[in-house]
């Protein structure tokens, strides 16, 4: 079991009188973050991850690799550092490239930090003895950090210029079957933000400089959200503002004109690309027919970073954190009796029984021990509160009585209730929890 | 359980006669992970890990985080772009710093690739509210990518300018508690090499730009490695030539003569380095008598990626691959009757019998089914054992008779076996891979 007085969470002192700067560009996520100590800045746009904030992105790649595994996606990683030349190959490179970071090496050679590595996994294909028929559908991923010179980095992790994302590449012999690719790949991105239980919306998006035959975002409906999505209230088909009709003719399906405006968080974008990186490149898998053909590619990009940042940013409320369950950083947060208060003694003994009890049922690394004594109950609640830890246990003033009485807090609702009770709730969340990662399995 | 005609494996094709580039900079295991489509080059120093190399790093990671739990460590991830102004506060941007990869933003800001962390940390400490002596000691650490612009990239992941590494930061109230931790984590660092069973020294090194008291090296000893070292055959004593005296006064602490000169592949370096960093960057903590003082640090590398190919380096053949235990890629690899030949029909049965078997004792996931009936069993087998695959099973002719005899190859070793037997033996070897996962705990 991890004990409070040891973790490491810088929290952010802000000197009595001292103004913000930036006031406006931080979000409800972002300043919680910051003011307990999950994150720390490190300049404009980039961000360290402290420990409590590790924990659950941990917990989010986890998710993420089963999700992948699921769909038959096998994992790599690509080198961070892409030579300039693959990019003016497929012609990105063209045009803006303020966005991107470009580094040269000491004998002046040209790398990109890697904003995405279509031409990357592309190019590896390209230099493999061709692959059969018989290997397609060919699914890859990798999970790393990713580089975007923003111009206007904000709302902390939602849009930072440093920031680890999931991207997959698939590789199908038609048309037909990338789409076949392309619908079990959603799915499951659907599938992972529905075990996330937060709103958001699938819709049609703009294909932009990835290019490719049609693409789809995944939308995490909130007020800090920078894109403007409309949803018909007709068919309930939805799409981002960029594709909207210029004369506003509604929606783009049954052109009803009754759209309700939404606004979201981008965290994810998927793309039917065709040949668009496969034909100039030259991958090519051999058909049945014994012939060399351009694969059929998708991709899918996952912000992994963003989708932490936009789960605290729907779910918090501005007095604290609320986590989705599969990634708050512990189950359980359990608070003892002050040093020296007239409940020690007994409580003490109750305190260390619960902790070993709970620590069985959820697993001791997913419970966490406010042992600093020296601090009161209601100090080390208000932290605990602010937390957002899914459930808290205070051994407080009715733990010494015949019946010890014990208070729980479920997502911040008070309870008072015998130790057996307590543990019974415990049982059940971690049940919640399991049938939460398996659902529709 | 994983098919392996669905595994990529891009393997290399070298066409007749072509003649290989750069052939002496290609050690053993780099020729072999090239050949067997493990990773494939991204340019000079840079490299891509393909699925199989993949799931073996994915599981020395895994071991390395459990190593850091087990001393107290924290999780955490800093930013990979660090401000080039924090490398001039501590004094590390003089001088030769053609290793280092600078990159700039769009508005000229320069940054870091950051080949380690050290300014990071010790800056995030400055920036915090002091704390307490009753925090310390703490110890951070983080797994992730590094850089360095090598003059000389050589010998495939041994020596590449982006790798995985894992930094650990210690900080403590005096050196003698530094030097606590510094024994527990140098353990744990010990510890982790002899689960993966690999010839290795600690030896005396020198502190170099990274500065500080006193420094160690864990050196893998292979005739590749480019680190020359001396070990003392009175005392035991060990310290790179780097260290050794001019004059050649023999071992630095016993002065016998009597040494034995190896080479070794320097796979950490861990440093005690006192306030050289605490203090330019005022990072204190508040002591006992409420006075903040300089924390004292250490700090610990260890190369992943470069462990992973010292590994497959030493212990390798220039026939095969042979993986450390707790890292091979599957423990088991199963080989059925080729389809059409006169054992299927029988063998078939047997083949999905035993797949199933295996996958319960050893976890579906760590069983690969050579399903690639097409090819002849001895085609497969040959490449299985070139994988080095720790255990291979191969139903083959013999499968059909009476009493069903089953081929496995331990270690590359034939033996001829019932069901009973075969499933006995993989048993076995489970059962000593979590012994030696859990060795002297």
């Amino acid at each position: 079991m991890q004990k409070l007085s040891r973790l490491f969470m810088p929290k952010l002192v802000t000197p009595k009188g001292s103004v913000t700067k930036n006031v406006e560009a931080l979000s409800r996520s972002q300043r919680l973050m910051n003011e307990l100590g999950l994150v720390k800045a490190a300049g404009n746009g980039f961000f360290h991850f402290m420990p409590v904030a590790q924990r659950s992105l941990n917990k989010l790649c986890n998710l993420v690799d089963e999700c992948m595994l699921e769909t038959g996606g096998y994992k790599v990683t690509m080198s961070i550092l892409t030579p300039t030349e693959l990019w003016r190959q497929s012609g990105r490179l063209h045009g803006d490239i303020d966005e991107f970071f470009i580094v040269k090496d000491r004998h002046g050679k040209e790398y990109l930090l890697s904003p995405t590595h279509e031409e990357t996994i592309t190019s590896i294909l390209a230099a493999t003895a061709p692959i059969s028929y018989k290997q397609l559908p060919l699914r890859l991923y990798q999970l790393g950090p990713k580089f975007r010179d923003e111009l206007k980095a904000r709302f902390g992790l939602v849009r930072a210029k440093e920031f680890l994302m999931k991207d997959l590449y698939s590789f199908d012999r038609s048309d037909k079957e990338a789409e076949e690719s392309y619908n079990i790949i959603t799915s499951s991105y659907s599938e992972l933000l529905k075990k996330l239980q937060l709103p958001f919306e699938k819709v049609e998006a703009c294909t932009g400089i990835m290019g490719g035959k049609c693409s789809q975002e995944y939308q995490i409906i909130s007020p800090v959200g920078e894109d403007r999505l409309l949803r018909c209230n007709q068919c309930q088909y939805a799409f981002n503002i960029d594709i909207a009709e210029e004369d506003g003719k509604g929606c783009l399906k049954c052109h009803s004109s009754s759209l309700t405006e939404l606004k979201g968080i981008e965290v994810a974008h998927t793309f039917l690309l065709g040949d668009r990186y496969t034909k100039p490149f030259n991958a090519t898998y051999l058909d049945s027919d014994g012939k060399p053909k351009s694969l059929v590619m998708g991709c899918y990009g996952l912000g992994v970073s963003r989708v932490l940042a936009a789960s605290l940013e729907v779910l918090s409320s501005e007095k604290g954190l609320v986590w989705p369950a599969l990634l708050a950083p512990y189950d359980v947060c359990i608070i003892g009796p002050k040093e020296g208060s007239k409940e020690q003694e007994l409580g003490d003994i109750i305190e260390e029984e619960i902790c070993t009890k709970i620590a069985e049922i959820c697993g001791p690394d997913n419970v966490i021990h406010d042992d600093r004594k020296y601090l009161t109950i209601g100090k080390r609640l208000l932290e605990a509160k602010r937390m957002g830890y899914p459930l808290i246990v205070v051994v407080g003033g009715k733990s010494t009585g015949d019946i010890p009485i014990l208070e729980l807090l479920v997502k911040n609702h008070h309870h008072e209730l015998h130790v057996d009770t307590v543990l019974t709730e415990i049982c059940k969340y971690k049940d919640h929890k399991t049938a939460l990662r398996k659902r529709c399995h």
